[in-house]
């Protein structure tokens, strides 16, 4: 079959590689219906260092369910399914919590011998915990937004949920990315009171308002802040969701969070240290966030999907086949495209 | 009257200063019967440079109405009262939603024009808000269980509501100091289930154990987190009640949290950033905590402490007149008393 591997920044290729097989009773096999490119992709492809061999990459898909180990039960052979961007058990004490990122017997795609998402097909470990059954066609218009269930949707989600959102609710979304725009999408679902999206593009903040933004702020650093300050009175908002991972994203989030407020973050940091001293103790910000369990949401954010209360898929702007990927890349890295779907 | 002036790094002295007197309506005039000093005097009797005019010091007092102005209603002269660290008009939206700290026309003791706590009366600005009137006589034995609330004891007590601390939690307290074990108390009145006190002096640390302590760690740095990872199975617990408010401490604190939980900080932060980078953003760490607004907490803990159930004002273990409160400041800076109380 063939599968996305990253020799380096910049560098992409398309290859064929051995076919997916059950290597252990838990596992599963799944050919890829459609998969995407994430942001957090970007990062290895800005700044990986040259390798002679390439690594497999991509970590969101679904698809149907080819083969399954013995052990494998309430899934069969023609499922469509979609897989969460951390493989899990979802039976142990961290899953059972709705950690499945910190699962004891998980992982991650695209790591050791396991697959990488962007391919024709996938070996899934731990396949009865991990996939989660989709009662749709593989013909579905609704595949885009189910795909998003995958990640980007779940981990905009999340970052709302830890920061607490709810109603009466203010929010500042930082970032206009594909997460920062789902992460609208789930501040609105969860019924925030007011929603501001920092982002430049204009593009990308439109789509923005259509998913519930209810205030655009372009400016960026202190006149980013000074924006939001205005436009709340002076205070800033309850809860900042940062979704970009750098230090000058988060140095406005704490610049635009009120006292007593929470700024969730999860964009993956590029940083190892955050501007948290005794001015946010003063105030007493909170710091929240983190890698998004994915798997915990899914079966909570399905029926608004699959009854088009909401299309978080909308995020795709631009779709390629195996071999439009490095091409999607690019694309994806120089702001053309906002997210790139892959159908294999 | 006399007060305490701070004039500079080990320099306490104890003069007299003009009678307090109502300046505006919402003022009230207080005779101490008790203060105390505080593990946060100790930052600037550390480290303060030399003035040639000393300033007001002190924040934790209870004491008897003298004079009330025009506006205040709810309290007559006679009662006696107990004063938050923070003065707060306790009616602003911050106020309302319990966060008097960042009170809309509220401010600190000892700041501008206001009096500090340690002397033998004290100016209350906003004194309906600020004061909470105690339902005891002036020679009750609960004088120094109900002058924790002023600050030490809602400081240990917010950093375990903070942390999410309740029936079910593992908790480990970072610091043997009075917050630290205010914190274990406050984490045992809470139902945590179990609570590690990280600590070193063994009087504190045996009334940690009288607190609630179930296991203290003597150990610190590596050696320290590794022995919490010990005794929780390699996880580390839910939560982690960082009480003394240095980077040291907060290593410590994000070394021993299990993934998905909480480091709540009440120890005033010295330094400006802290590690929350990759790490603990894959792991799901929260860090929460800051200035607690002690106002939001008196009451609902006030039955507890006229009841018996806990005390508090266990952490008092030397008490000084007002001519002793500079020795007072030099024997807890120097660890020979835990939390130094002043009968003026």
């Amino acid at each position: 079959m063939r599968a996305t591997l990253i020799y380096g920044a910049g560098d992409i290729r398309v290859e064929n590689v051995p076919d997916p097989r059950i290597h252990r009773p838990t596992d599963a096999v799944v050919r890829v219906l459609r998969s995407c490119i994430c942001g957090s992709d970007l990062w290895p492809y800005g700044s990986r260092e040259a390798t002679e061999h390439g690594d497999r990459i991509g970590h969101e898909f679904l698809g149907i369910v080819e083969e399954l180990g013995s052990d494998v039960s309430g899934l069969k052979r023609g499922d469509l399914v979609v897989a969460p961007f951390v493989w899990s058990d979802n039976t142990c004490d961290f899953c059972a919590e709705g950690l499945q990122t910190s699962c004891r017997h998980g992982g991650f795609w695209a790591s050791q011998d396991v697959d990488g998402g962007q391919g024709e097909a996938v070996r899934v470990p731990q396949a009865q915990g991990t996939l989660v059954k989709l009662p749709v066609a593989e013909d579905s218009a609704l595949l885009p937004s189910l795909l998003t269930l995958s990640d980007v949707f779940c981990t905009g989600h999340h970052c709302a949920v830890t920061a607490g959102v709810g109603p009466r609710t203010t929010v500042t979304v930082v970032g206009d990315g594909a997460v920062g725009l789902s992460a609208v999408l789930a501040a609105r679902r969860l019924g925030a009171e007011r929603i501001i999206l920092m982002g430049r593009h204009k593009g990308r903040t439109d789509l923005g308002r259509d998913f519930g933004a209810t205030d655009v702020v372009a400016e960026r650093g202190e006149e980013g802040i000074e924006r939001v300050r205005e436009l709340t009175g002076g205070d800033g908002t309850h809860t900042v969701l940062e979704c970009v991972g750098t230090l000058p994203a988060l140095h406005m989030s704490v610049g635009a969070v009120r006292a007593g407020g929470t700024i969730s973050r999860v964009g993956a940091p590029q940083y190892p240290e955050v501007p948290f001293g005794f001015p946010e103790f003063a105030s007493n910000l909170t710091l929240t966030g983190g890698m998004a369990p994915a798997r915990a949401y899914i079966e909570e954010l399905l029926p608004d999907v699959l009854e088009g209360r909401i299309e978080p898929g909308r995020v795709f702007d631009r779709t390629v086949d195996m071999d439009g990927v490095p091409e999607g890349y690019r694309a994806m890295a120089d702001r053309e495209a906002l997210k790139v779907l892959v159908e294999p």
